[in-house]
């Protein structure tokens, strides 16, 4: 609890240290049709777990921290203009609470301010290793084949468990992947290490995803009718519907003929065994997750088992 | 005229070796969602001007071929990364002769493609020096920019001249310059000399974008109706509109209030002069794009000033 208590305390260093620098990016104000929505989208209430998660792993070896802070926003400005683009192709109004930029503007304002958050991205790692340049642009690529197979299985009744889990390690995992193994670049661990953080962040993106799609049903909001199991709904797949199809897809395929309400799914869910299955798989990724750090001294890797455990009991 | 005839062979020669190069590219079959459009859009009917010139000017200081290739590569990604998202914002539904992305396919699915043609566009610079990495996302900001300006500048009667030249020397200017400069930093030219080339490619993609306003109103094609001064009813900036509104803006209000066909604005822009403003305009930044190159010794020169004249003769 002690230990938790000044991890909390720690991140909440880390995320102001990290909205500080970000709101000290040098961005221009002319035109600003690019580059009001560009301080709208920097500004947004984001929890930074991505670089958080950098300067984590950074500290594992003592990386230099102004390396880590240039890795960090690059990561989190990629974020940011993954979910830009997103928000247009998935027709999402808000975000963080606030109108998403194709909303408050407009989508051609969207899109452009989504190329150039990034570009400004890429700058930020001018002075690193040309290594990190390079996994940092195959992981760019990689979430962009994440959201082609999401827009790809749309409406596909046909979809398999693997094929959901190819497709949110891509989307999700990659990037928290990412930002675990760029910490660990900067601060000079080997390749074979580097690889173990990003299974780490992978795996706990893993988890974290299939656990958004059990909130959605069993979460307080989703009861209040918040989200009403909008992804189901919605056509998108999630591992609990999946899960269902795959068990009894004739007793699922009648159960969603007609537009449910979240109690109605809460009720299927646990009845089918569904709601516990999904429970062991969230289990099974952290474990794997937690087990990928084994290289690293019980001291040294506490920071990061608090972190997985903290952003999956959604904590920050 | 031996002389081009033998440029025209090694134009066609490089071009042949960029399409090549560009069908060998890495590219995966799975989700196709995300890589038929991109294999679409690779094979499109480019003239590879931006490519060409990375070559062309790499080969003053015989700089090495494959590097040469990969950055050549890059800046053709980048250039159709920034076509695809244009072409959406600006509701072009054809390029090169097909249907563009958007429209064969959906935004969506425009949006993701250019986006990870980006990705890729990274991925080629990989092996490069940093600078060139860092030069290359300074300039695709700059594009984003000159994109902002021109969006921000539409159906907006009060733009000048000198706000217009600053839009067309972000959106067009800085990507040839980016490729002359480009060659000059793999073949170990230094930043001064490398300066210089950027100068090049800006001020002879200044020449072409106001020649293409030119040629909007008074080529072959445009007497026949296929564009008929499109982007002046679109409302988009143009350098003639922008000459003949700065020059007498009563008689221009008065000549565009009623839609008119390319023949009045033909008579409206001799008669009035701006057709001889618009002539001299072009060959002012010809001639600024061509002292550029004092720099380098006549023969090793030559190929360039002959790119220069074969792009505004449209012979390529």
């Amino acid at each position: 609890m002690q230990d938790t208590n000044s991890f909390l305390s720690h991140i909440e260093f880390l995320r102001a240290e990290i909205d500080k620098a970000l709101q000290k990016l040098p961005i221009d104000e002319s035109p600003e049709y690019l580059y009001r929505p560009i301080k709208y989208i920097v500004k947004g209430k984001g929890k930074r777990l991505r670089p958080i998660l950098v300067h984590l792993s950074g500290h594992i070896h003592n990386a230099d921290p102004s390396e880590l802070m240039k890795g960090s926003l690059a990561i989190e400005l990629l974020h940011n203009f993954s979910l830009v683009h997103d928000d247009i192709m998935d027709g999402d109004d808000t975000r963080h609470n606030q109108p998403s930029v194709h909303k408050k503007w407009d989508e051609s304002t969207a899109i452009l301010s989504g190329d150039a958050l990034f570009a400004l991205s890429q700058l930020l790692l001018t002075d690193l290793d040309t290594t990190v340049h390079q996994r940092f642009n195959e992981v760019a690529l990689t979430v962009c084949e994440g959201q082609g197979f999401d827009k790809e299985f749309e409406n596909n009744p046909s979809i398999k468990m693997d094929q959901y889990l190819l497709m949110i390690s891509k989307k999700t995992g990659a990037l928290l992947g990412l930002s675990s193994e760029i910490g660990g670049m900067i601060g000079g661990l080997n390749d074979k290490e580097n690889n173990y953080l990003f299974e780490f962040g992978l795996n706990l993106g893993l988890a974290f995803q299939v656990q958004d799609d059990y909130l959605e049903i069993f979460s307080d909001e989703s009861i209040m009718g918040k989200s009403l199991g909008s992804d189901i709904h919605y056509q998108k797949q999630t591992a609990m519907s999946i899960l269902a199809r795959e068990k009894d897809s004739s007793s699922w395929n009648h159960f969603i003929k007609e537009k449910k309400d979240v109690k109605e799914f809460r009720k299927y869910f646990h009845s089918s065994g569904i709601e516990s299955e999904t429970k062991k798989l969230i289990k099974f990724y952290i474990d794997k997750a937690q087990q990928s750090l084994s290289f690293i001294s019980e001291k040294k890797r506490k920071n990061l088992i608090l972190y997985s455990e903290l952003i999956l009991n959604r904590e920050f």
